[in-house]
């Protein structure tokens, strides 16, 4: 249980964070995590699913959930009067709710609608086929939300047994931020302090290994223009080299003033827009760069792209560039961080990935980058074979023959 | 100029907008609007491109910009401290950007990629058709992005005109929330009030029109969900209708616990989501419900849709809904005005729009909206002919007969 109180706040949120994602999902327990997020909102013993929905709702609140690999967030967002509403809501959801038959199978329909909308969008398409290619043979690599396969045969039963091994006290987590009442929190969440500690059911989660598939990974489809993702293995969230890998982001890509989007945007009008960035997971991390061309510009633009990593990797950047890039990081983070949502959702991951770091030491690590480290993790990252995800239509077969 | 001061804020919004966007351009100058955007952030006297986007960015600040179908607006968020260098940065742009030809040529390339990206996205795809249908025969049914063959031709002394027209004293509002210091800020932006004032040029905006076309308009797309609004026009912001339609919008569609979610997704399962909600311009509103889901599944979500319409414009909703509707309206809009960035945000487009209603005054006139004047309100909205937009595969035909 973690919380802050923003003296001059009018909201509260909270948040009931589960460490369970589809990371921790066997073959047939595939979109488990995310299922069950879908199936906890349709009614406990105190409240059908229309109850659930209208208690927040109706108070002008937001009552809502994601799942992603590592772990499950079920928050609202609050008048700070509604607070105790709300938690007991949240509360109710996550310890009581009766998962019947009837509603695993009307929220079966949803999450397979739900598929079918994400295959229709090139930029989610491209960024599951590189995540998989990446982090293949590690559970980072499976998509949240499930195959059409393993949704169509989850049973109840399944479900229920994924919440009672996840959902334990040891495994869950209560942030709040905002105009709260730590005590008044405290008292009312105990229910979760009381959920049953069955023993240990599957553990599938495996340590990520060093590298992935590697090369090209390509789903065609008629659309106007190409979406891109360039690929390559970083640091996990307790690696150090990541602050050098998260500074080298925002040197190349990391807004309109980065050298990329200068380069291929900015000099060359190749395209709309151009970022790099990293997904960092606790054990594992990738850093990419992203974009949409017409297919007769992703050659050029590759071009430029990998000659600008390999200037960072080879003459590193200049002394202003990362004076730059440390400025706009620890500004970035400062600002980030002004609203209750924003720090609830700091507390709460933090704790439950055990990440015993204060946004002080964070930014201070950062600042403690030095130019030697940074062209050292250029070349560390640069120099290892990346992967190329592309979905859309046809490109010159010269294009990408250089990272097939 | 308005300003508002947040006590506890170390951040710092402003904005400048002007009062222009696709409705008042000509057909000759569609897309003008936009395309001034993108060039007034490529250099001034005082600062090349770089310079301008290095300037925020560089201190983790936020500098961008958008155009709407009524006004254009460039912004800027950053730590208290950097205030001063940011509101110089956006007046500069706007006051004293060179607009160079070759800038101009850049920026088309872009903007046409822009074209191209907006074309591969059916939801996209679909929400400018209907705008299209709905506002037909008036400047608001004009894409703000323009055409590439209007893009093509666009020359540089258009785009030059078109900025001295419409920024000048008496068009323009800087608005700022945060940590701000209102007479620090007025001698700041006093450059603008110096710009120079041409006389009038091409005037199109014309009021907009009672109707629009109506009934069917589809766009074939190989993707598996069909995308689909169904739209009616409504009030525009003046209009007192919009308190009673505004809260339709709640009860049939604002939320998980609304009558359209809790019909078609949580009874029957047909879809993983379903919205209703208003756009609403200075002089006419479009009043919609909007979904994506399987083809053969289009006709019975359609069918319990209009049940529901009908249902409310006949009998009106319950006491309970109706308090519900404005408790969740209340709620909803004193946590969206939160933050710095809305508050900057509803303090420009209201002095820019003219509207002189306190946020108080607002939900007052929510509060008083009787049962009846819902009733009334739904039966003129649903009783007038819809158009229904699709995005998608083919669709039983059956399923948009009683649309066409």
């Amino acid at each position: 249980m973690v919380s802050e109180r923003m003296a001059s706040s009018r909201t509260f949120c909270v948040g009931i964070y589960a460490g369970v994602g589809s990371r921790q999902e066997t073959a047939a327990r595939h979109g488990a995590s995310h299922f069950l997020e879908h199936v906890l909102f349709k009614g406990t013993r105190r409240r059908t699913a229309e109850q659930i929905s209208a208690a927040v709702e109706s108070r002008g609140g937001e009552l809502n959930a994601y799942t992603t690999k590592e772990y499950t967030c079920f928050y609202a967002r609050v008048l700070a009067a509604d607070a105790d509403l709300a938690t007991d809501v949240l509360t109710d959801m996550v310890s009581e709710s009766r998962v019947r038959t009837a509603d695993v199978d009307a929220e079966r329909a949803v999450i397979l609608d739900e598929i079918a909308m994400h295959a229709d969008d090139p930029g989610e398409v491209v960024a599951e086929q590189v995540a998989d290619a990446v982090f293949a043979g590690s559970g980072l690599g499976k998509m949240v939300i499930g195959s059409p396969a393993s949704i169509e045969a989850m049973s109840r039963d399944t479900v229920v047994r994924h919440w009672r091994q996840h959902y334990r006290p040891g495994n869950l987590v209560v942030a709040a931020a905002g105009d709260v009442d730590h005590d008044r929190l405290v008292e009312q969440v105990a229910a979760l302090d009381a959920m049953p500690q069955p023993g240990a059911g599957p553990r599938p989660d495996v340590p990520t290994p060093d590298t992935g598939l590697t090369g090209l990974v390509v789903t065609r489809r008629k659309v106007e223009q190409v979406q891109a993702v360039l690929a390559y293995r970083s640091g996990g969230l307790f690696d150090d080299r990541r602050y050098a890998s998260g500074l080298l982001a925002t040197v190349l890509g990391g807004g309109m003033a980065s050298r990329l989007f200068v380069e291929v945007r900015e000099r060359r009008g190749l395209t709309y827009g151009i970022d790099a960035g990293e997904t960092t997971y606790s054990d594992a991390g990738m850093w990419s760069v992203e974009f949409a061309c017409a297919p007769e510009r992703l050659g050029p633009i590759l071009d430029v792209v990998r000659g600008q990593l390999d200037a960072v990797a080879e003459h590193g950047v200049t002394a202003t560039e990362l004076a730059d890039a440390k400025t706009q990081m620890r500004g970035q983070t400062v600002l980030s961080y002004e609203g209750p949502s924003s720090r609830m959702g700091r507390l709460g991951t933090t704790a439950l990935l055990r990440d015993e770091r204060s946004l002080d030491d964070v930014l201070a690590h950062y600042d403690a980058v030095t130019p030697d480290e940074l062209r050292a993790e250029a070349g560390r990252i640069f120099g290892s074979r990346p992967t190329l995800g592309l979905v859309g239509p046809k490109v010159p077969a010269a294009a990408t023959r250089p990272w097939a």
